[in-house]
């Protein structure tokens, strides 16, 4: 094992979709899944309104305190998309066009369609880097930390494999899961147990309700192969002294 | 129209599974949607970990800040479940049998079922007032603004009906929403003119990928009806002579 600190990542949802309850947020998941690929871990996410100063402060607040801070919502050219603005404030950097968004936005529409609705798409702190969107266009950028992308789950999806290479990751975190055909309250008391022993192994302990039958799935996660296998063995154990059948899916 | 104040709320996701991006929150939208219901705005949602200290100091310092607070998840009987043991913390109250959610418990169980491990489920602050649970016996609990629900979603929708009674909403928050096959760009100006013109009305425009095919979701949000209806006017103007169509369906 290599000896590489843990690099931890917070997740800022700007959109008030997603608190007045109507959108589902799934960019958390892909950002998440794709951060843990890197050796990564998100350890805070907020949703927070399309307000300029609720952004500003939450941004200021949580860029010092995690390695790394992604933003979805909020880029593109309608009045409520205030995110590039509130950027700017945030690191006190001048908001105007940007000239490779800009040259990159007006290559990509047909002549006389860079319109001044799209042009605002070019908008953001002037001295900004950019991340390259290869679905529609219209780029996102980062700031030091700050990495701002789309709301929309497909054009932000397709921008992440962009940013591998800009990130500096940690060990990869591995995960494996158990599924039980078992109550929690059942093996609640040999788990705890087993954690106790492997303290280096995040036990997760979910249960499920699907297609009417109930489980429970076992997630342990690590960054050490090795302390993932011994934990699942002490897991098997008890499994089977008590008789669980383990399922192949659920 | 009444003169209510705005009531506000924020809720706090408790779960590794959700920032590890293996599980996708879904209790979110359940909250928002109900709490609009009642005219309860939602205006903050924060993801955090299994994590005893982040647990405490995020629930005092957003009981303040909001008035009421839902947590999901944490509740249930495993050595992760640590909700109820940090929010007794958090408000300084002891930890241990509430005797009402015992008895519940008791109850519920088959004589000989009711273990050490589900007996777990009864331990909180013991001066909790109980939110009780339709579906599957183990209640949730609040102390002042604070509301304990459990993460699993179809448990947690069964609860909320319960609280009606018990939260004090304000003016339902109507929303109405417009389909229009076009894109943001189309349309981001004249939406602007709208929205400075209808301060009262919140305007959120939603680009959307669906099927192949492309469109944007206007959604008016506000407590007066007749202001909803004088800024849906405004905008099916600009439509009709955009010459954009408007979708039944999306």
């Amino acid at each position: 094992m290599t000896n590489k600190k843990e690099i931890i990542a917070g997740i800022i949802i700007i959109g008030n979709e997603v608190l007045s309850g109507r959108t589902k947020d799934i960019n958390t998941s892909s950002i998440a899944l794709w951060l843990n690929s890197l050796g990564i871990e998100t350890k805070e996410v907020r949703v927070i309104p399309d307000d300029k100063k609720k952004i500003i402060d939450t941004v200021n607040e949580l860029r010092k305190i995690y390695d790394y801070i992604f933003t979805t919502g909020g880029i593109g050219p309608t009045h409520d998309d205030i995110t590039a603005e509130s950027i700017s404030e945030a690191f006190s950097l001048d908001y105007g066009f940007h000239k490779e968004a800009f040259s990159i936005l007006e290559n990509y529409y047909k002549p006389g369609e860079f319109t001044e609705g799209r042009q605002k798409m070019a908008k953001m702190p002037t001295t900004a880097k950019l991340i390259l969107n290869p679905s529609s266009g219209a780029p996102g950028f980062y700031v030091k930390n700050v990495f701002c992308l789309p709301g929309v789950p497909s054009i932000l999806q397709s921008m992440l494999g962009g940013l591998n290479n800009v990130l500096i990751g940690g060990d990869p975190i591995i995960s494996k899961t158990l599924n039980l055909r078992t109550v929690e309250s059942e093996i609640a008391k040999s788990l705890s147990n087993v954690q106790i022993q492997n303290v280096e192994v995040e036990i997760g302990s979910y249960p499920f309700f699907r297609a009417g039958k109930l489980g429970v799935s076992i997630v342990l996660r690590s960054k050490d192969k090795k302390k993932i296998e011994q934990c699942n063995d002490q897991i098997l154990k008890f499994v089977k002294a008590k008789n669980i059948e383990i399922l192949r899916e659920i």
